[in-house]
């Protein structure tokens, strides 16, 4: 497509110059730039096509990076990247060394704070609101959050603690009445009935807007106006309460794709001296047909056909492969039930949700509160099954600790997305999971490297195992090359020369990797033992019995190094008091920026090329 | 005292037999009875003593432990733990091997859930109820929470789902205006609101348990009056929709010390087909003269003086000694601010409240947000000091990986009450923070044993450190004998012998008790060097120097094995190529209960006399 507009946007200023029919036509071009780019690099669409009129809304009114913007989670930030100066690399989209799709201080200066899990934003919000008025430099601050992230506590802290700071802090709510899949919950139904609402700020603004032009004693009118206003309006609708119980002087809802109203509502939300919620109603998947008939399927894409609308069919992953497994068990074993955080789709539990409704819970995005839910679940009896992304089970620490281990309940984990994930980058790579659940008391952890062993896990995890039990697996599916793993127990498998003096151990999606690397060491007469953990806490002795009596142990680990199970298991070896050398590959604690699975295996030192190089360079 | 009834209560049955009047003397001998323990062990009396009626009124009304009363944080379950059948072994309270603080349900059946942390009641509750519901079984579920604990995120999450889910659940709202101190934010602001409100209960009630004399269509009529009194309270009561609008039947409030309105309140709750929200009034400290003045200063209490409420003058803490220091730099230091989750005592924080009310923050029990807001402040180049203790810290394990370490802000964390806390048990024990914050990037983590160890800590986390910085220190003061040690640099000290083949490691409160060692096994002609890490993360290069000379090493740590400092010195000892003995010894993957924190570090092989058992065994 032929752009007239974006490419001049070289920085907000750009767009504060724009009447509001260049802003529209901008929007236009915003949104066809976005297809062009997601439809080829994939990426978070639906989101982002729903938020582009407000987000040059809130570029033409606020002065960034002055005033700061902070995104929850990020799945809105294509169009803030777009006028903010990055047209011109926007096609790197989360490629390598490529634009983020997700806000990131070090790539500009308007990327306010690193978003990717959701409801911080109103914490951090508040963090700099508050750092503002401390410092008395008149900057505002503003924070966007969707619906969907209302679902998490944190929002509800930071509320509570911002209603009654009197701290100016503009909160945005994106109302798309989605969270990923539809929003759940209470509060999503309560903001169905005021989205519904006749527009009383509309009124309000523009009485207000005429006041003000008497100056001083105007505001002094405004002021009593609009208490009167919020009397009346209390009256009227008494369901928006809920905001204002909670200390924020509440604006809405208003039309999110109307330049004009949303410019309006911001620059009266600017001029309240108070901590405001503004409720924006958008549609998820805006302006392009296929999205806006199936918000959900858009939500995060890979490639497809912007004529079509078409998506590559996808081949079959071990998400798909854990639902399949627990629709296995569900109907003879009454008590288990099946848990997500917004994330059903994602986690292959929608043949669940569609068999067992009854037993199927989406509690939102409330990864704490879905532990502790499954805890008194496993109380009475039930056999809970979380499925959750490996980043966003971080959040369920202390619950974890607290409410599963200490109460020795038998919950299972099924985590997703364990180690490099990809093109989403640093706040989504599950590569902590590992290290952090060994901390932990009793857990029992599976790092499956095939659907066979995926499979097995499981049925222990049902049938045997007395504890918590964690399975985590890659996104994705098995490798080919697994098959030719021998399983001599379940708690580990090997390949390669039993009477080696050196030997591989490794787990997970890396014993492919491994595999080959055996193979090609082989073919260079170095014969190698690989050992491919299947559980590995606790850590099988007899794997270790056989490591013990190597003269070196080479251990690679797709998961950060710290407190991971290479450290944990050159420690039980020198408690032993093993005298081999002992060398671990593994994340050396930092973040993983994004690029494909491939290319971090390589660059982390994890792919069949390196673990050969790493061998051989010691010979 | 003589008491009269209490002793005959061996199980709720006996409470049910209860006329109102035998009722109200049960509860005066309970607050004796709590006031009797409490003065001689020590406990939280305060929150206890206002649950007296309430809990007395639950086990009248419900039918434990057939139906299920989950207590959230359990500092108001004395007067329950009195009268299910643990009268007699009240006097083991909080002491080792006897009666915890808290709901054990390893204690008693009528335990229904572990609780320690906060919020986490209603989460759990509903998971309950939910399997009440799935299993048909017509029990009842009993959520009592209070309003201090709304403050935390988990309970809006939980109330999201509960609401909506139509799943019967009773939720006690135990509003005493208090969280530890004084309730902070918005919502405790809301709740003072409807508070105050005439008790439009208390008509409803009456009026319906008339009309349910009139058998079978006397509940239907019931059921339209009600929704009539509802449409009629949402008029007269518009502040109360806050519940309402989360989904659930809101009722109150209520007299909370009045034992017949709270079992007619209790039964009519019952009756309600939905999710209810019971509103209960109580005075925290109720029924003795020193903690109704002073609620805060019994919340949790050492021994203290019955008939003058005197408590014992306590010497100097680790938590004073930090609120000192900060209190040195945040005249000159403008950016410092401090941040509490309602432990501003606890933390040794309130100078800093009253020298600088501007930069001090109570966020309630939000542990998460607390994180969040520091890194938004710390984004403007606030520093933040979050004081919390380590045990609670477990809650912000992902805010501290996503909104600090990635985002490299420099926060500073004082942790508290690290290491074993003594009386308050297994939730309350602080070991595990170090092996969770070192599977996080970059955050440094100082452990002193001593003041001028800490001293010198917080002066490199204000001055010199770049990064965020934890700094950990036990509960109570430094002991006396750590002056021996050579400060040779700032990252760690030694004593002992510099030319000894063996050395004992260790870091914080052990630090003294090593020192006796050394000196113990130095008469027994056994030369060793102690060395006592002040910074952990990252182990001191040259520390492990010395130790790679040694012919064996010891380590000694007072937290969790897996994951801690113990097993990080082996493995890098051994990627060296160290070929000596490595000896570790740490909590092993376990929850240490209640005791003294002498009786536990000998339990766990960490006092002196152990210590020096463990070496010389050896020889």
């Amino acid at each position: 497509m032929d752009y007239k507009l974006l490419p001049g946007i070289k920085a907000p200023s750009d767009v504060k110059k724009m009447n509001n029919e260049q802003l529209n036509e901008l929007c236009f071009e915003i949104r066809q730039k976005m297809l062009e780019t997601v439809s080829q690099n994939g990426g978070h669409l639906s989101s982002n096509l729903g938020a582009v009129e407000l987000t040059v809304a809130l570029h033409k009114v606020f002065d960034s990076p002055k005033d700061s913007i902070v995104f929850d989670v990020g799945h809105q930030c294509y169009a803030h990247k777009l006028i903010t100066g990055r047209y011109e690399s926007f096609g790197t989209l989360r490629k390598k060394d490529g634009l983020s799709g997700f806000c990131r201080p070090n790539e500009s200066e308007h990327d306010t704070f690193y978003s990717g899990h959701s409801s911080t934003s109103v914490s951090a919000g508040l963090g700099i609101a508050t750092a503002n008025r401390l410092l008395d430099n008149g900057n505002y601050t503003v924070t966007v959050i969707g619906d969907g992230s209302f679902t998490g506590g944190m929002v509800y802290e930071a509320l509570n603690n911002g209603g009654r700071s009197k701290t100016k802090h503009i909160i945005i709510l994106n109302d798309n009445k989605m969270s990923i899949s539809e929003n759940v919950g209470s509060f999503a139904k309560y903001l169905a009935v005021i989205r519904s609402k006749p527009g009383y700020y509309n009124l309000k603004a523009s009485t207000e807007r005429t006041l003000n032009r008497i100056p001083s004693v105007g505001k002094k009118i405004t002021r009593k106006l609009y208490d009167l206003k919020t009397d009346l309006k209390n009256k009227l609708y008494t369901q928006s309460t809920f905001f204002e119980d909670l200390g924020y002087r509440y604006m809405g809802p208003i039309d999110g794709h109307n330049i004009s109203v949303l410019v309006d509502a911001l620059e009266a939300a600017k001029k309240v001296n108070a901590p405001v919620l503004l409720h924006v109603n958008t549609i998820k998947g805006k302006g392009y047909k296929f999205s806006e008939e199936d918000p959900s399927r858009f939500h995060g894409v890979g490639p497809f056909d912007l004529a079509t609308g078409k998506t590559e069919s996808s081949s079959d992953s071990f998400s798909d492969k854990l639902g399949e497994y627990l629709c296995k068990y569900a109907p003879t074993n009454k008590k288990m039930c099946a848990i997500t955080a917004a994330m059903g789709l994602g986690t292959g539990l929608e043949c669940f949700r569609k068999s067992f409704p009854n037993r199927f819970f989406d509690v939102g995005i409330a990864e704490e509160h879905a532990v502790t839910f499954a805890s008194g679940l496993a109380k009475k009896g039930m056999l809970p099954v979380f499925a959750v992304y490996s980043t966003f089970f971080q959040r369920c620490y202390d619950q974890l600790v607290h409410d599963i281990s200490l109460q020795k309940l038998k919950v299972i984990f099924a985590i997703d997305r364990a180690g490099f994930v990809g093109e989403d980058g640093e706040t989504h790579n599950g590569l902590m999971d590992v290290a952090f659940l060994s901390t932990i008391p009793d857990i029992i952890i599976y790092s499956p490297c095939c659907y066979r062993s995926l499979e097995a896990d499981i049925n222990n995890a049902v049938n045997a195992d007395k504890v918590a039990v964690a399975v985590r697996y890659p996104r994705g599916g098995q490798a080919d090359n697994v098959s030719v793993l021998q399983y001599d127990c379940v708690e580990f498998s090997t390949y390669g020369d039993k009477n080696a003096e050196i030997c591989i151990v490794t787990y997970g999606r890396v014993t492919s990797q491994a595999i080959k690397a055996v193979d090609e060491l082989s073919a260079q007469n170095i014969n190698v033992l690989l050992i491919s953990l299947n559980r590995i806490k606790p850590l099988p002795e007899n794997a270790v019995d056989i490591m013990y009596t190597m003269k070196k142990v080479f251990f690679f680990e797709e998961g950060i190094r710290s407190g991971g199970i290479g450290e944990k298991t050159g420690f039980s070896l020198l408690e032993r008091g093993y005298k081999g050398a002992f060398s671990l590959t593994a994340v050396n604690d930092r973040f993983v920026s994004q690029a494909t699975v491939g290319e971090l295996l390589h660059e982390y030192g994890l792919d069949a090329e390196r673990i050969v190089n790493k061998i051989s360079e010691d010979f």
